[in-house]
């Protein structure tokens, strides 16, 4: 017998964070995190799975202003490299969006993965070495949902240099850093991406992206 | 004003996932999953963020006997091969370990990542390339966790050659496999990850992953 163990509520809480979880970069509101929803959401993060349960993720929550305002200016050095990578009339475009919240939110908060922790032999991780990384994604993806749950918005920063990130956080060699997110309570989620309420892609329909029994096959009756 | 729109039971519901979640290998019995709840995890994995709103996922439902025959095979080759690497008395005790339900489970489910997808350039993409796959990685966090709430067991094989695994769905060189996973509805839910329960490894505290300012500091006051 299956315990169907989730009352329609419950299970209904699942998917509204599902849908309604935002990258968010604007919004944020002056209003501090307290100390015990910031380890709610760490200890979510934990609890993901792990390839082999190893557990190989680290979280630094970086508050400090000054450490905050070098990794800003991390990402406007390369936010001006990357520039060069557009055409325009896509380049102005690229630049008006809002990508980060570094400064303007709660808390910021460096993942990263540990190749080595328990190891060297993980179990499940002897064929394929990047389940290790894969398991920390699945660790923001609970915090991020959890933090949708909390009404904290979180917004994932990627345009950094990681060995500058290293630098600034004082990450040793063998770490990867595979985040850097900015938390904090928002005046709004959005009910769309930023990306595609600005048009600069679409929602693909799902039924473009699944196919059945072999890549390319969409009808799943043959 | 935050827009506090969970109630307490939609909250409890998140939380009840992440916590309740398992890594599941036993405990399939043998009930259909319907095709609008499968299409359902599938939308909830497709709501994932994704870098530069790329979508860079597909999915391959695999229900075939014959193909997964083939894929269990696969598994139990790079297994055999993945035992060399451990030694007595570990060696015995892993092999004891039930690590896949590919045959007894409802469903097989491939997850690939498409770099081309909305390419060459993707907002977000320009320092950090693998930030492509790790948006893979949340949308198949965000399937395992609806698939908890609606009583459906997702256990991730790891132990595969993704060589091999492309040529058995016809996948393309350019796409990569990021995860197999067997999906079906089980009898029961086991309280603590079965690695935990076996003794393999131990939860880690939380204090012991989290630091604060940089890393290696685990006072949050200094």
């Amino acid at each position: 017998m299956v315990e169907m163990d989730f009352t329609d509520a419950e299970r209904q809480g699942v998917y509204k964070a599902i849908y309604g979880r935002r990258d968010v970069r604007a919004h944020f509101i002056e209003k501090d995190i307290p100390d015990d929803i910031l380890l709610k959401l760490l200890d979510a993060a934990h609890h993901a799975p792990s390839v082999g349960f190893s557990q190989p993720w680290n979280f630094i929550v970086v508050k400090d202003v000054e450490r905050r305002t070098k990794v800003k200016a991390l990402f406007e050095q390369e936010l001006r490299r990357s520039a060069d990578m557009v055409e325009e009339p896509r380049r102005s475009k690229y630049l008006s969006l809002k990508l980060e919240g570094i400064m303007e939110s709660s808390v910021n908060l460096c993942v990263t993965y540990d190749h080595s922790r328990f190891g060297p032999f993980i179990i499940g991780r002897s064929s394929i070495e990047e389940t290790g990384i894969y398991s920390v994604c699945c660790a923001i993806q609970n915090l991020w949902l959890a933090a949708r749950a909390e009404g904290i918005g979180v917004g994932w920063v990627s345009i950094l240099n990681n060995n500058g990130l290293k630098a600034i956080l004082g990450i040793p060699e063998h770490i990867t850093p595979v985040a850097y997110l900015c938390l904090g309570y928002v005046s709004n989620f959005e009910n769309m991406p930023d990306l595609e309420r600005a048009g600069w892609l679409k929602r693909l329909p799902l039924s473009s992206v699944v196919y059945y029994e072999y890549w390319g096959n969409s009808d799943k009756h043959k």
